[in-house]
């Protein structure tokens, strides 16, 4: 089965390279000459155009930055739409619009295409074990089609519904997580400013009803949880502009379909301060900081 | 061991028979005489005054609305720490704010009664059952001494610090609960309004890293769980007044000691607007309809 | 001078007449036969589609609800700079985003037309009276070969800045303004809760480091001044859903060019909650109503 | 006639001077040694004591820095209600909670006293030059008596209503005014962000709908304007930490009276998180910075 891999980046280069090693023939395409050589190296097939990483694929797998790349990929007037036997498979795992996810899979289907999206939680980590989480749009068929392929990148599929779904899941799960991990960073911070170790008041609140993720397995507050970003000065991880572009999508996608978004509107405000203060690379609970206790004393 | 039960509303009524259910003796005070009668048909001592109610107490457990009804208890004129000899156990379970709740406390230490705060969480089932779970600020050695107490009116006791530890673990823990229900509403409004089933999103993530105990026990969309308050036209469970005056709390504690509270401050308007829209009386689970779709068309 | 008006709505149409009694010969378009024929009954001549309007006109004059319209208008595959000679003035009186102005701009500087944004403020009212206040982008030459239209139909007359610079300022200014509207409800309101007559509240605060567009001129508590909407019950004015789409766009802009707006993505939220409830048509002062007293007591 | 003055800070200090320029005797006392002997040295009577200070007055001015520090002095178990004979005069300028001011006037009106309170507004360079504005809540008599003194320290003077209703209005005006600041900046980033000039922006917005005293007078984007805090890199002027307290009064007070305050509860976070950066001694007006453009790219 020959599969075409577009966007080799830090995400798709591992994902592309799983699929070479279970053994599948990957023609690959990237703007970088670095992470197309590393590719190349690793038995991939490296190539110079997209059009050229595509000719006589069965399968397409797109993983690029944001809604106006895909488009441009198959939408645009040599895009894959139109240079592309209506039989190939399309699977794009970006982080997008659901808006725009759903404009390209319709513009496909019309055209005869089976394309589902297929968004990833897991991050650099999870594609490179192999081990990424899928969140799929689509036809049942599609999704069976695309099964072998998505299970040598990742260990769950979740299907969420038709085209556009995956992309719905993953914004909807994002927002709600950074209204998380801020409200758990208030919450730790209104704690400690009453003297009390957030060890313990994490720990009781993750037996009661404030229960969720961060306090789970991804503390914000240094010293009371190993292994997180926390514990290393917020190195690696999800970064904050990582979860401001996912913000942005669900604001976007908000007024897009007419909905109410009050906390995860703020919520990207905060991250956007945080972001323009010089913060955009660390983890993003290191938005624990945002809300530091103040240094000189009060009024 | 003669037991004074200060406050027999709904909560405190429930809790006040675990203590006769397993053999104390308590004498009990309210305001409504409606309480106190089916107080005494309980086998209690109704008593006609705090004077009389606290007559030869060796502990005292209070269950009041809010700071200023404790501070009035254990320090006005007639107060507890001038009547009582210092060798009771003071138990306040009310839900107040840390602040008054240390400076009762630190009043009580230095006329050199052991007092403790133990808000609890568990709603007026829990107090039935006597399964709820207590939040305790104080010493070890106080703790030890009320733990009976507390054993028969709850199943769970967290030792959270030291006074006022316990109210502030709880007032943090709401805020975050507040924050929590507005998020998963506006995460399942947004992904209704992009055109997905509710189930199937609360279902994918809350195996995701948008999980919280909202998305658990508790989703606020109706169809989506059963023997939820959603699932009842948002009747019984907590209402939006309470989690309106907890996060009053949160804020106002958060003023007192210089904490930043972006959401919880946001969240506590929303809960604010709703009540003030009627909605005051339903489970806090309804907030979930102030971001209800549009009626009429879009501009 | 022969001018093509394309849009012919509740501001549209006004605008057109006002061209018609300068003595301009003006051709117009609209979807609706009502203000076709309306327009053709006051001296119009009315058109039965796009490309008779512009047939032969030297100037034409966009009047349309969202980005999408005026996208197609001017750059669909039958649209006007595929159709018309580069030499017509092309003037777009639509509010919508500034980068969708800017691209249209920009694809028709390429094709050789001048282009201006010339966004309005002033409503139906001022649309009638021929005094409204146009914000424009453009260059000097181009503004001064559409002024003529300009003074036909308005009174005040900004030159913003470049192509885009018009929607800019609208966007900019609306969007403080719902900021404006929110935060001078709350103060009255606040006021209010503390016994004050609001009347003496906004005359105190007009006079201080409060004063604003809205206690100047358009208070939203009734009974505070005559002849605005509030002491009319909200009916007329400028509607609800009108300062949704504004305040939405000013949103969607600021995640286009990366800027912060806490306070304006929260009054979005606030508006778009009021307009959910059924609000959208009333004034949007009507906000005042979102921040009312209890009706209950507390708790 | 004999007036005693508590508190001789920053703003107390010429207030205090500028009565004695007009020929009253006063008495004086402040904690700190160095105000005192500065007062000592323009012709006050410096005191070593409150009670040595209100020995013989007839006149009470307080300014001091919380609501606290003006309950301990007028309700205190040594305080002036226990102390003075009730024909004084008793008026607080100092800026607290408005339901702290009602009760001190409630106490003070029961022992018989007349009291005002007398909030001002016009910063240490109104006070020096006696051109500060009272915002005064209280009977008409009672203002009539403090008419001569408040008009020997300032220029205007506002009746606002009953005891409190200085106190609220100025709550009110300076909430409405942090959110005025907020939002003013917002609007300049967000147009700055699309390339537009501030200055003109500026000129525009304040002959449109979006016009307020920020605008006007006091701009916070540096180069619009001559002689304001932002021309001078933020120094001088009134201080974020000073803002942060009147917006925490805002938000308590409201909390207290039941009212919803969704912008200004965030204005307030904003400055706290402004604060926390270490900006708390920069002119107010500095918050523009929170929102400042990304250094580094975008995602």
């Amino acid at each position: 089965m020959n599969i075409s891999f577009i966007g080799l980046g830090n995400m798709g280069l591992p994902m592309a390279l799983n699929l070479v090693k279970e053994g599948f023939s990957v023609s690959g395409f990237d703007l970088s000459p670095t992470q197309l050589s590393t590719f190349a190296a690793s038995g991939g097939r490296a190539c110079s155009s997209v059009g050229d990483a595509i000719e006589g694929a069965e399968v397409v797998i797109s993983m690029l930055p944001a809604s106006k790349h895909v488009e441009e990929l198959y939408l645009g007037v040599d895009g894959l739409l139109a240079k592309m036997p209506s039989k190939a498979l399309l699977i794009d795992c970006s982080t997008i619009a659901p808006q725009s996810s759903r404009r390209v899979a319709d513009l496909a289907a019309a055209k005869g295409f089976e394309m589902i999206d297929a968004p990833v939680s897991g991050g650099t980590g999870g594609a490179q074990t192999g081990t990424l989480t899928f969140m799929v749009g689509g036809t049942d068929a599609a999704l069976e089609r695309a099964r072998p392929y998505l299970e040598a990148m990742g260990k769950n599929i979740f299907h969420a519904g038709a085209v556009g779904a995956g992309q719905t899941v993953k914004v909807c799960n994002n927002m709600l997580l950074g209204i998380l991990m801020i409200g758990t960073s208030e919450a730790l911070r209104l704690g400690m400013a009453n003297g009390m170790q957030p060890k313990v008041l994490s720990e009781v609140m993750a037996k009661s009803s404030g229960r969720n993720w961060v306090l789970d397995v991804y503390n914000p507050c240094p010293g009371t949880m190993e292994n997180v970003p926390s514990s290393r000065n917020y190195a690696g991880g999800f970064g904050v502009d990582l979860m401001l572009k996912d913000l942005g999508l669900a604001v976007e996608n908000g007024l897009s379909v007419g909905a109410s978004t009050p906390l995860g509107s703020l919520a990207r405000n905060l991250y956007d301060i945080h972001s323009k203060a010089g913060n955009g690379n660390q983890d993003f609970s290191s938005i624990f900081n945002l809300l530091a206790k103040h240094v000189s004393g009060d009024v």
